[in-house]
């Protein structure tokens, strides 16, 4: 096991009915800021909820939060909360809200060019405390500390995170995922199989717990994503989904093993320049890096074969092969296309994401950093064809 | 899966050399105050490297907190806390040492009689920050916030919790065990093994994911025990066992899970009464409360004979005796005597314990509250011999 520091002070308020426990985490006479997205939660009946929860605060709304929310966006909220002098910032809503969030905490107190905190990794020093409350189990959002914000003009999508944005508190009652549409319960699954597995599938470093977490986390993601979809109103599985996607990216799987982001920052730069789901880039990508990098990845793959898919016979890239298709059936299962096809994308997006690749110095990713633009060209050809 | 509150902000320092950092972690120009036991740090080395780490402060040290710590010894040190004007405390050694902390960190600012913490759930509102220095895996203390102390006049043994109590952070430096005597390694398994046993032996709640990572930690302390005695200067082995027991009880694997604490209730009145080791009395207790239990926990004993023993041939009661046999035999194996007979102890003990387990009000323990004194003396009898 590698050294490592694990800090997660993030309190997890879990069940049916905690919205109401938000009050006894929230200071009293605060001046809170409710942030989200499309208005989804006022069909849903969890904005009714918060608003129910918060009768005794002074409440501002923040509305518009996009999908892969943009820095136009949350710079407008950014003037909200100067102007209305804001104590305390409550999302309600999917990773997009939150990730979104976290950057206006730290924004509305940041002396200078906020954009610099993407671009420049411009210290940070202050953020306004904010909790979530989550409606879209997937991104692990709502327990860690970092952001992904886009910039419009630019079709830029950067990542920031520092121990300040980790939310106070989130509230995760599964019963508000029941209105989910099918396309993002299948999106969650797929974003949170694909952090596990991005924590998981490197190199072994003698760190069984951590595999059998991660395992752990990946078989009930492959029992419980499919009865998601086949039995929509079935809180208990809403639930194990919502736990998993949480515990898919809080730190702690990822703790003393090395990592493997490549797959997210190839499937960013995607999403950047085609607007695909987020998930949806991650259900093609993530295959083809495990097929290119089959040896940097081969001891690793071979238990992924026979723990989490039970394929223990035949020669190893026999196994591996079948495991690289089982997860492609389970992404397809989950109605999630995994390749750019489906999507309407043909084979000119390989230079256009290799070209937004190099321009983020994105050229040496990976748990060994091998997989330069050269080893990006051939994952991405790779994800162009059926 | 049940409702839940997940809290838990103790920052995890974990590997080799990790001891260092301590100086990020304690405000500068503070007064420092370290306890601990009986002097083995003098001479594994961590005593030297921890006060090179404290150079820059104002240090002060407070020996002799012993294995089950006192309540008598910890006023001791209140006493010390308050002349010397102590901002901070820093725990270095085991559960007991870390236990002894807690009850110090609250007891130096409690207004009253600090007996009624743990006697009469005192109301608990301040406490001084801490931290500690893990140098034996066993209790989880670490992580938690919870903490045992006993009163030696007494021979009360009790329990008190709060979330002030969570250490401000905990160095887990593997290399500092690698000196353990076998006892204290045994012991030390067979009390985090037990742990997860109280958390996952229960009744099912449709909570795979729990389930899943205890499972995974007992399946990890299972592989890695035997080793830690086989192969004493295996760093890896005891980093391995050392992430276990901590993750054994920092509230992760109890989240959204019925428990039951009868063993460690029952295993409480024996150390108290005979002074046995505290694992000593959970390896006598386990197998029986799985055994006098197994109907109440018939379906989670089968699920623990296949997940972790591999036992899914015969009858259902001939699975669960096997399963029981074979923690019996890990015990065993670990060094630790599963009855009371090995430790010298005859069936006087039975009425004692259970006199005890009365005076404390402990009458009704387990998932079901089940466990009266009636069940608790079938245990018991079923404890005495070989």
């Amino acid at each position: 096991m590698q050294n490592f520091t694990f800090y997660n002070p993030t309190k997890i308020l879990f069940g049916k009915g905690q919205i109401a426990s938000i009050t006894q985490e929230i200071p009293l006479n605060q001046r809170v800021l409710i942030t989200y997205g499309g208005g989804s939660i006022k069909q849903n009946g969890v904005y009714a909820e918060v608003m129910a929860a918060l009768a005794g605060y002074t409440v501002f709304e923040f509305a518009g939060i996009e999908p892969n929310p943009t820095y136009e966006t949350l710079m407008e909220a950014v003037r909200v909360v100067k102007e209305q002098r804001i104590d305390f910032l409550l999302a309600v809503g999917g990773g997009s809200v939150i990730d979104g969030t976290k950057f206006i905490a730290v924004a509305a107190l940041f002396e200078g060019e906020p954009w610099d905190i993407l671009a420049q990794h411009a210290p940070i020093v202050r953020a306004l405390p904010f909790g979530t409350v989550l409606t879209l189990p997937a991104t692990g959002s709502e327990m860690n500390s970092f952001a992904v914000v886009t910039r419009r003009a630019s079709q830029d999508k950067l990542a920031f995170g520092h121990p300040l944005v980790f939310p106070r508190f989130s509230v995760l009652d599964p019963s508000t995922t029941l209105t989910l549409p099918p396309r993002q319960i299948g999106n969650g699954v797929v974003d949170a199989f694909t952090h596990i597995m991005e924590q998981y599938l490197t190199y072994p470093v003698n760190a069984p717990v951590q595999d059998r977490f991660a395992e752990g986390l990946l078989l009930t993601l492959i029992e419980e994503g499919p009865k998601a979809l086949a039995t929509p109103d079935n809180y208990e599985v809403r639930a194990n989904v919502m736990w998993c996607a949480t515990l898919a990216l809080n730190g702690l799987i990822g703790a003393g093993v090395p990592s493997d982001w490549a797959t997210h920052m190839i499937g960013h730069e995607i999403t950047a320049r085609y607007g695909l789901d987020h998930a949806q880039t991650l259900a093609i990508v993530l295959p083809n890096t495990m097929a290119v990098q089959r040896n940097q990845k081969r001891a690793k793959l071979l238990q992924y074969a026979a723990r989490v898919w039970n394929l223990t016979s035949g020669g190893e890239d026999e196994r591996i092969d079948a495991a690289i298709a089982k997860t492609r059936e389970f992404f397809e299962y989950m109605g999630v296309k995994t390749y750019l096809r489906g999507y309407g994308i043909g084979p000119e997006a390989v230079a256009v994401v290799l070209q937004q690749l190099e321009r983020h110095g994105l050229t040496a990713l990976g748990e060994h950093q091998d997989v330069t633009l050269v080893t990006s060209r051939t994952i991405l050809e790779r994800c162009v064809a059926a």
